[in-house]
């Protein structure tokens, strides 16, 4: 089996227990143990707050929906040529979108991808936040906004982007492996 | 006085009671309250998240000293033109380094700054993960081992620039101002 | 259904008989009929121009075994976002290759690719030869020497890389759509 | 006599006799045998495919003049310093349009030369469509049917652009010399 | 004490006297010599061009108060990563403008500075002007004349942007060290 | 006639005698006024001290030849589009080296003309220096001086490239036109 990345990994029964505890309920929901969680579990304190901040950010009502919030992940980290979370998150959005084809879609071209106006500015704002944050002008808020985001839309659009920016690095530093299930999840 | 930024700021008294604490905590340490706190603490599991993390890396013991983490954090935040990051970790940047002139000169270019050629490697890495994380190669993983960086110094190096490359995107879409006292510290 | 493109597609009783044969046969093999042989076939001249280029790069023997032609494509038309070719190719490179999961690691990031260091070397050369061709210098092409590709093998490796510059701009502006089929062939 | 490019080249004799007889065609018109034609007569097949969508696209009727056609190989060429045809092509637009400075003014900066409104919004189009194809928006196809290009224009500019950009390649990797005539033809 | 850069640096009393009278003069009015005096004092003829071109853009009256082609040069410089150019006219800009700030936040991003309309503008297009020229169309020139700035306002930004161009060449091949004086200047 | 640019032009005999005189020594060697004069004569002090900087660095005695000086200005001006200075240059070019081709082989691709590697050196560093100096390091300056380039002739080498970025962006934004002599000159 492929490692989870290039860091040891450590066993589930040395870890702490809170962590343990929500590594075996991913386990339990998924069927497999997602490799990001073994291997940012080398550091606990770490992997605490990074899972903290993911769910303050993926699990709040949002005028993002699930899928939307995954178009999100999926284009950003595309735009960083992150396999990790292109794979992971792409299975992720396949199942929330209930959409076989939208994941490969958005990885490969959001530009092109048959998205609302809405999902596209929101990719175009969220891909340009990634690549040039400080090119961000006046109209791409304002493009936002004639799309009906709020102000806490934008936030969410800019946290997720924030978010992912630091998980692709990591992904990217820690050569981690996207688990050979991610790959058929959602087809 | 300046906004903190363009998003509404909560009054410290209806902050939830471990934030506040915190804040006051940085305020008497520092004699003011840096505009970041402020505009975090719009949204409280995001801001315990994020400090979380930011504690984790900042002040665990590593084979970085603490000006090599701000050095990091000064370099990368400058790559993306982020102003909040580049003002108020030059000042860190400064006390911790006890150098007026270390700052400037590693926002304006690191490459031509009178670092030690390990310090210079470190920021090589740390920038091209910044801008360009997918181009990041073997060579470059070696020049840090070259330089006696162990692998977890480089994963140090790695999740401080992650970090920030959160950390700057949160500050250019919220438009952080960074406090006037920052400008003067340290010099 | 989705069209195949944006500019009209032929009926196939419409077409000169020698385009219509070859769809035909490529029809009864796939079991179903690749949009870019219905967008091309808008022009017969170029469409037959196009297809005879093709089968003499891919169909000929080489250094590049079959899949690794396909790996050539999909890296190079990745890097030119061109969704068509990504998705279509992908499908017959996981069918060359026996590997579903190769396609979405090459399209996403072919350096982190679980390849051979020659077929790297390949696709290094290919991607620089695609986005940048006028840096293309002497230690690149003594790099894929030291992989022990031939002068012969380089042609191949150009002219595929060429050949699909055109294909993928042809399918951007034709906003040639991917077969459904393609998603889920060879996973 | 400098070397027609870094490829063997076969002599005329030993060639397949419609492949002499389009070049010796074309020596007769033009009292020299362009380069192109003995480096690609290397490999026949490659050679019949690529002068059979030359001359789909370059003979055929369009909403584009021969000068307009060779424009675009010209700035496409150019945005890719491919020296082979910035020279020859710029020979031919040179004769085509009867203008002894306008190949020049393209190839160094298709933005001020003088040029129609039109035939400089073909030029932007044909260019991003060289350098940053999947950044093509809308707009851009907007700013062409706003000149009066028809689809079929559009199709024309970016099947040149296509070609070309496969030419450039082969003769970035050909090393593929310009003659010494077309420096000076048409001056 | 550190070197003002990598070339031998002259004695003052070899050198021709109008060059010392210069150097004497800015010493006696900023209380040291910048470096950049004895940097290109190497080479008395250039010394003299530069200077003679520095003062007929710098003092000479303009559309531009003295603070904003202060700002010009700074934000410029800092497009270059020119560490000399930006600490020494940050001082200037921080004493022109009485602003302690405003140097430190063009060096960092002149997008977000505290900035009248028209002086983001002009900086907008200054610092497009520095990195690539070549791509300045007519909406470029259109914006600076919606904000007022008269023909040979336009000049002026020009000019200083391209002297600066130099400048910064100059400075970055000789290590130019930027005086410890001012960086601490107008604070 | 094109007019030389678009500012005004004054008549020769509205000009102080120091530029007058220049120009008509110009004229009376080369038969006609380079457009270059005409428009810099706009701003007279401008004119001195720009062609007392060209004087200082074209015609001192150095390490490069005239035609290599020639070389660095058609490379780095083509690097920057800039129409006027890669007409005029490339004709000056063409008589210095008694070549009537270096100049378009320059001027299209430096890498592949036919030079020494010494040369082809030199143009590598000003290229780089021309658009992205920050990223000069130290086997940049090194490659030179195994081409035995001493530290003079890299000051040359940077001084007319830091020359000509000026020279450059001033003949974008005033619209210099190349006089049509330059087209044909030395061919």
């Amino acid at each position: 089996m492929t490692q989870p990345g290039r860091y040891p990994t450590p066993e589930l029964d040395d870890l702490p227990v809170d962590i343990r505890e929500r590594i075996e309920a991913v386990a339990e929901k998924s069927g497999f143990i997602p490799n990001v969680f073994l291997v940012l579990a080398h550091r606990p304190d770490e992997f605490r707050a990074f899972f903290a901040y993911h769910d303050a950010l993926m699990l709040r009502d949002s005028g993002l929906n699930k899928a939307e919030k995954e178009m999100v992940v999926v284009a950003t980290s595309a735009a960083n040529d992150c396999t990790y979370c292109v794979i992971a998150h792409g299975a992720i959005l396949r199942i929330y979108a209930k959409d076989p084809q939208i994941a490969d879609q958005i990885a490969t071209n959001y530009r092109s991808a048959p998205l609302t106006d809405r999902q596209r500015a929101m990719l175009h704002f969220a891909v340009k936040l990634t690549r040039t944050p400080e090119e961000l002008a006046a109209s791409d808020y304002q493009a936002l906004r004639d799309q009906e985001f709020s102000e806490e839309d934008i936030w969410d659009i800019a946290a997720i982007t924030g978010l992912f920016a630091l998980s692709n690095r990591m992904a990217h530093v820690t050569d981690m492996a996207a688990n050979s299930e991610f790959y058929s999840m959602g087809r």
